[in-house]
């Protein structure tokens, strides 16, 4: 039986784990906030007082954190998961990540003897739950190929992406269309609102065309109800946006279309839409057009 | 067995005249081009020397016509739509065309006793071969219902939009969500190609991921390809975002988004891909970046 | 003598008719709000009671009007310039209008044997009083070089911009950059404050440095005293930019700069501000970043 | 007699040196290419070995690098400006760094009781060599105005900014306006041109209208003179963009425009322009609009 140490038991993290447990993996866990992990204890996992003593056993670590500046403190230092892990291990980190930042876990790992892959994931909180999420990997692909079905505990698929880092690249290059998609569909919504369309035959219209999205199905609803309760909040969004920018200056690619949508989530932002959904952003329009975007129109 | 006078036999209008004669109605059909209408009549419709002989003695008049200005050619003068136009009959006019000159069609229209209905379509040839086309009708609703069943004898939803000019506005902002979305794709397959990501992987990711939308399923596998043949052409797409535009400024409805989009069109045509599918706008990155966007990654 | 019939004496219009008056030349005014023709007539000026008769006896008629729906008014009809202007008269319109209503006044001038020019000036209230607005002019040089004496008592500069329409395509093309580079000195604001920097310091710097502009003397000082009277207003622009993005995309220019300029002003638009002057789009700016951009910073 | 460090000989830090010489300053001159020293030797510089070296006996140390990463190569280790700063000393850094850099290196500085100031410059090579630029300083104010006369010996005004790091905050500012004039300048010739009108015509409108601008003045004669030897380079101007970007960012300031230019210039560094001077960007529009800007129009 492979044992598993998982670290991070946020919206998405414990969902993760309870799959593995689920699959039959021992699993043993760390959180910032100790209580989290009760609950997975329940499920039977072991709790760990650091991150370096999750890892210490592990034939495989899973991360799951969610900002750079917390993955430095999981990762670094005595009690950290570089501190523990055993030769021959492997770590997957399923956080949002820099490329930069993978590709240094990746060196530091290399020098345990232990290979880290930058995984992230597409898909929210109820993809977590039912394990129905998509990886995309970057690091050695036969090392990979060895240990993915681990992550297909946890998920439907498994994309080998490149490199070190090359998951990081195709998370920001992804995440970079969704907050595009999502602005596109608030905009559509406001031109036509404002042009007095009924929202909800726009967004019917929207589902059923050639303008139909993922984003298009998800937020749709939320956008007609203004239900900005979080699936992916704004806040995190425009982190990725800001990465995905970075990211591109690096790489020497001209975004317009990833600027431009930058720049209205900072607006949104601005206005204290951070920690709601970022189909929030409609209340940026809201307030450049003077007019509710769910509003009246049509003759229902 | 109801009349149908139909005006446009291009690479819409062709397929859906052949629909409503496989369905039973009497089309009388013109086209600018007279040999283009030699196949109707072999599927049994009646040609008509002008559009007004078209309308004469139709039940129901549609057109299906590439722009604004033949559109005025279509309807007006002596030999136009609405000199021939029943009093009673209805028009449906299923071109992309501004929301002024539809509201002046319908005025003119009404004078002659005639209802007008801007009522674009989502879909392309595939779905006008099929029957499949929605239909987002403005104009008044009463009049809509009781002839409706022309418009799903060619698609497959009719969705009421409001009064006279709203199908126009509905179509000009679905429109521009599908041109966003469309740039969005390619910009995101040019950070990721740029990053070192192999393309199919990547349009696998976005086609599995929240990224995912009818032009990632659409436009994907052409970009893959390289394959720019026309399902709708970048010409065409930057005229609906000039119109769009031109709405929107006009509504006062700030579209940073679609204003990006279309500068990024207009590169596009201006390196003469405006005969060529949207997705060609790849070219456009390619140019920007030094890179073929299909090219490379991974390691296969 | 020469004799100018005046029409349009609003901000701009008044003055430049003193001048004429001023110089002696004999001059027939109308406006339509007919008590402000009043001064004019205390300065000497005759006062017509439609512009037909303004133009009636006049050598040459110049027009001063605020839109494209109002030019037309002024020229056609039975009461309209065209109707009233004599044989070899010349005729300036000095409106910011479009390069199409500038030629089809030309052609139309043409049938009845005046010669047309476009002819907007750059240069707002104080350089209409002091003489001093520079004068674009499109239409036949050779007729243009025998009567810009004119159009001199009431500038410093009448430049040639070659054909009828090319007056108003230069300034289309002059009014976008004012644009982008006024919206650029209040984003440049907005950063600097946002980071911590004294107002007044900054716009000292940029003044001295690099980032000076007309605009940066004209609008600096307004920016700090939050004197937001009007020099040239926020609506103006945005129709400016409006016509200009229009022409843009009839030549197919991409125009990333205009089209992102023209978004921003649309939200000062929307946040009710197109009767302010145009320096007032740093409100937008101050509502995406909640903080004064006149306030604070530096020790002083 | 004061002693100065100085460091970084390029275009800009020779001729800045030779001032201080020239003002009576003994100067210790350091340089990567030891070769670019050997003027100012001939000018009564003393050469010294390391960068340590020249600020051991200097009452203040200059440094003028071209970037980030260099910057950290001349202060940090046992060779570097640090560990060979005197207690009491000042340090001067006239490079354009970002404000997280200028606020490291202060704190670095005060440990070894001395007072580091970001004081970036405005102005490009000519006002080196008049000793006409223009410092904009980040650090202690009654420090700064005990020793500003040193600035005073290159430039013709010292700009007091606020804390350490303001000096960098308004360089960016500054130079994102710098950045978005220049490219609105061109864009506008680019409508302009493209509308037939004759280049150097609207360069001349632009100069005497309210779009004028430095840049416009600056710019305007290599423009029509399609003369792109560097005054300040598309390269340079770029990283400053991606700065100013990346600090807008961090400040959650929305930056339409700074993007807008910001992807422009990334398309002029993807066609090859990096090294030519930021001018050369209107080399994209020419390939947008395949037309010469310089071309053509009026009648000459």
């Amino acid at each position: 039986m492979q044992h598993i140490g998982f670290i991070g038991l946020g919206t998405m993290g414990a969902p993760m784990a309870a799959n593995l447990l689920r699959k039959g993996y021992a699993v043993t866990v760390w959180n910032r906030t100790a209580a989290k992990a009760d609950e997975l204890v329940r499920l039977g996992a072991r709790k760990a007082a650091t991150p370096a003593e999750a890892a210490r056993a592990a034939d495989a670590v899973i991360t799951m954190i969610s900002n750079d500046a917390a993955i430095a403190e999981v990762y670094d230092g005595d009690n950290g998961v570089l501190a523990g892990v055993r030769e021959g291990a492997v770590i997957f980190d399923s956080s949002t990540i820099s490329p930069e930042l993978a590709r240094r876990l990746a060196a530091d790992a290399r020098t345990r003897g232990a290979a880290f892959f930058d995984a992230p994931v597409t898909g929210s909180k109820p993809a977590a739950e039912d394990g129905t999420l998509v990886f995309m990997v970057g690091g050695d692909e036969a090392t990979l190929r060895k240990h993915e079905s681990i992550l297909l505990a946890m998920g439907r698929k498994v994309l080998y992406m490149g490199e070190s880092g090359s998951g990081a690249v195709a998370k920001l290059a992804h995440n970079a269309i969704v907050g595009i998609n999502t602005v596109a569909l608030v905009e559509g919504l406001a031109i036509a609102a404002s042009g007095g369309i009924n929202a909800a035959q726009f967004i019917e219209l929207v589902q059923s065309g050639g303008a139909g999205s993922k984003m298009a199905d998800l937020k749709g609803p939320k956008l007609l109800a203004e239900d900005y309760s979080v699936q992916f909040s704004l806040g995190l969004m425009l982190k990725d946006l800001r990465l995905a920018s970075s990211l591109s200056d690096s790489l020497n690619v001209p975004t317009p279309m990833l600027e431009a949508a930058k720049s209205v989530m900072q607006t949104g932002q601005a206005l204290g839409l951070g920690d709601l959904d970022l189909s929030a952003i409609a209340k940026s329009y809201e307030q450049w057009t003077g007019r509710k975007l769910n509003g009246g129109g049509g003759d229902k």
